[in-house]
């Protein structure tokens, strides 16, 4: 089935914002085995906007149209849709009731432009009729128009939930495509296409592509065949030659995210945990929490960013410092272990480094940053160098605890410092 | 001058590259004071293709075609162009000897694909004849057509140095385009529009724009003129005007995080701050510590996931916690006094709430939160309402404390709670 995306907004037609509702939409529907063929942008502009609808009803089974249904000004797209398709807009009181509903909840007042949301163009129906979000659908000439809110985790969830499912239901023979993705941390991404060279020859039809998502790099593999039992043997036949070469570099597939592997890890095997983050700031600690259920392994940490912190809640020595300096493999040292008597976890975690832009010194350049991890028995600490933006600098730092943390739990080697 | 934008490629239709060439070449015309109307997205498909040629140039006085202008076979844009226009393909001997040069350069061999290079349609000029990127412009029914590479560094490179500039030269009178971006905390976008409709009545060319940006809402004020001073000197009459109507709801202006203005305040009184987090996890330190320069006064935070971390980090009373719970005004109360205290700062913020999915009750469901402020002469505290996924829970709540920080550095009333 052929189909094509409109989205609408003066922010994407002058650049001022990036569309990534076109993408993501683009993506899941090619993913899906449907094939986009047109992708068109317009401002907030009756004309463009009506041109744009005619003309893809014309040449397509489906079209995906975004943006313009919220309550101000520059919200056109019901009137538009109604007038272009010559029908009369009506109020839908289900989404009415709905936005009433949602209204009150949050202790607002309904006004003449919030009610303008539920005015949809005849035999339009809303595509989540118990949720409060706005979105509708409507049949024209055999072609299904689905137009969904501009705000992207809006769109991304009326897309998934309810869009695609409906127009699978009307595709007869479709052909299995199937990904796989691997998540990778420490390994870049020439790297990884170098040691992918040794994979035995794969078949013509498998698809690797190669995506690097900060500080993660992320391997698909793609496969499209006609019968679903075969498609998925390939890929777990690619998927387990991958695995032998590239290992423990791999920390995760699919949608999941280091700390939720992290937390998983910790649950399974009844560990606490406790965190000091200096440089981090505290981002160790929001992505542990990220994950639901996070309390049950996650005791807290300490954002120790002053000498005097470190020293007053952790128990760090100010010989030690002066010593070796708040930046050294000594001090994160004491704080990973400082942290976890404090807190009473099993591992106690700990970071300290130079984010920059300012601070860098010679012997220590911003991205200078040391890891460390205690248990009740050992602690370990080693010294990295990170390149890139204060934030980047930061998230990698985050990120290579997290890993520090999954290596120990299943037994591997931490990734090699500097 | 009205334009299009009209970009090509399979990876883009299909999701697997974001266009971020449309986004580029959209922006710098915008800038420029030219008007985008449209961008439209097509796979290496002729028909698709030659259709959206002939559209653009019947709609535009200018077009931008990125994509397809290379050496492999799914590289279409020539000979599709020539095709569309009925012109016939003709040989560049310039571009060729061009092509040659480079070639010979790089030790690699003439082909007949390279070849292909150098055919374009009749009275087509290359764009940039002593370089060796390739790309040309061609006049249609007094519309002016740019075809440049789909590579970014190379499409980029072209369109500022010399499809922007050429463009420029047509233009007799250009309008200045202006801007101003208000972010806002703390109101609905239907709230935000229902009081701007007390606006004193505006002159038609000033636009307004709404753009939620999960917690914050953003508005645009645009602005089209023949004269820069005087569009600046309406803005700012527009902006006063938002400014009475939206007060204090307006925490910044253009690129500016809540973070940076509260650093910022923080930094031009001489205070110094220190955060006690539960269900936050981290973030408010996070986002603090985002700003360069933040460890002037950022002293550091405690994370208190656990009840047990609230007593020994932060002095908060067992007594308190079992009579009112750990999520109460009680308890934050302590916890921001206990963080002022411990780091030595002149403002203590503490935040504690249930960010869900589990752990919701009838009389504290998901999304309660407190938050609590205290300094050397007073403490306030108050229980606000959240909702969404675990992550916008706990965005809003650190979002709320900083907001906070803000208002009470402005003088201005906390926003009310629940």
């Amino acid at each position: 089935m052929k189909g094509e995306i409109i989205t609408i907004g003066n922010e994407l037609i002058s650049g001022r914002v990036l569309d990534l509702n076109a993408w993501y939409a683009a993506g899941r529907l090619t993913a899906s085995g449907l094939k986009v063929t047109r992708v068109t942008t317009v401002g907030d502009d009756p004309e463009k906007l009506s041109s744009a609808i005619r003309d893809a009803v014309e040449q397509s089974q489906f079209v995906i149209i975004t943006g313009g249904l919220g309550a101000t000004e520059d919200d056109i797209t019901n009137e538009i849709a109604a007038k272009t398709l010559n029908r009369p807009l009506c109020l839908d009181r289900e989404m009415l009731e709905q936005i009433k509903e949602y209204v009150q909840l949050r202790g607002m007042r309904m006004s003449a432009s919030l009610e303008k949301m539920a005015r949809m163009p005849q035999e339009a129906k809303p595509l989540n009729p118990k949720g409060n979000v706005c979105g509708f659908s409507l049949v024209e000439n055999k072609v299904r128009l689905y137009f969904l809110p501009g705000v992207p985790d809006q769109m991304r969830y009326l897309l998934d939930e309810f869009v695609l499912p409906e127009i699978l239901t009307h595709c007869k023979t479709l052909p299995v495509l199937r990904h796989r993705l691997l998540k990778l941390y420490g390994l870049s991404e020439p790297k990884i296409a170098e040691v992918l060279k040794k994979l035995p020859e794969k078949p013509d039809k498998i698809i690797l592509g190669f995506y690097p998502h900060f500080p993660e790099n992320h391997v698909t593999i793609s496969l499209r065949g006609e019968d679903e039992s075969t498609v998925i043997k390939e890929l777990d036949k690619m998927e387990k030659e991958i695995r032998e070469l590239l290992g423990s570099y791999i920390f995760a597939t699919g949608t999941q995210s280091m700390e939720a592997v992290v937390g998983e890890l910790l649950r399974r095997k009844g560990l606490s945990i406790s965190v000091a983050e200096s440089c981090t700031g505290g981002l160790i600690g929001n992505l542990l929490t990220d994950v639901p259920g996070s309390s049950d392994y996650f005791l807290g940490g300490a954002v120790v960013y002053s000498n005097t912190a470190k020293v007053e809640l952790l128990d760090v020595s100010p010989a030690t410092i002066e010593a070796h300096g708040a930046v050294s493999d000594q001090t994160v040292r004491e704080m990973s272990g400082g942290v976890r008597v404090k807190f009473g976890s099993a591992i106690g975690v700990g970071v300290t480094g130079i984010a920059g832009p300012e601070g860098g010194t010679s012997e220590k350049p911003v991205g200078t940053v040391h890891v460390g991890l205690a248990t009740e028995k050992e602690i370990f600490s080693r010294k990295y160098r990170f390149w890139g933006t204060r934030k980047q600098v930061k998230l990698n730092t985050a990120m290579m605890a997290l890993d520090w943390v999954r290596r120990y739990l299943n037994g591997n080697p931490f990734l090699p410092g500097v």
